[in-house]
């Protein structure tokens, strides 16, 4: 089962977490495949985000969970991409990228 | 026509219901096959909300309208499964179904 | 690329455009095929909307990009058709569109 998860609003990123760690738990291990992409403000958790936050995305990252972040929002929101955790993939778009993924079978959600 | 609504804060209820209505007047009887999923705190409405909501409910239930509760938001805000309306449907988890009736080839609809 | 962007509150509008423009630099001139389907409080504005948002949008619908108005939502908000700008395609039902475009390869996106 593959899910794609939008969040453009920093104060989304529990519920995003909770949704994708609630998904995880119900489908079992090896059972999905998650992407989720910020963009808009979405992306200032990514660099400002609380370090509990960041440690539940590094710990869904190491589950095979992608983050990713659209690089216009890291641009408009003067955050350097080397400032980022290393577990952040930058794409050229956010907007492309949920195109992209859906096309390719992944279900869109926004939490 | 297949649609899935998903709601996952309370005040979008009228909003959810108003767009299920035009969307069966316009495609008329029996053209539609529409899933609601609510998790979050959307589930609320399903047990404290108005009686008018409820109403409004039960009345697209009889029109084939499927209303789905997350088990995970039942349990995170302390709602009893025997306490909601009988033509509620609980589901383990409101993620798990989105994705896989968009993967049936149902619509996603934020309203 | 096919993309839909769905819009139900007037205050995503700047949002919605700013992703769509992003979205063409990035994919490239006559690479994708969007279309801007508005809702609920999202149509009022094509009438009442700041000249600087609706000059965005002709400039969008000259390159392509279709804006549309749920002919329901205009009835509840008071809005004549003959007031709208001649770019504004009006549709009987936003979900109906939004469920039939999704039907035929359009990603969903709610910005």
């Amino acid at each position: 089962m593959k899910a794609l998860f939008h969040i453009n609003e920093p104060d989304r990123w529990p519920r995003v977490l909770l949704n994708i760690n609630n998904f995880i738990k119900d489908v079992g291990p090896g059972g999905t495949s998650i992407v989720v992409v910020a963009n808009g403000t979405g992306v200032l958790a990514y660099s400002q985000g609380k370090k509990e936050l960041i440690r539940q995305m590094e710990d869904l990252h190491g589950q095979g969970v992608v983050f990713a972040a659209c690089r216009n929002a890291l641009n408009m929101n003067n955050i350097r991409e080397d400032s980022l955790p290393p577990f952040i993939t930058v794409v050229p778009a956010g907007i492309t990228e949920i195109v992209k993924r859906q096309g390719e079978g992944y279900a869109y959600i926004k939490p």
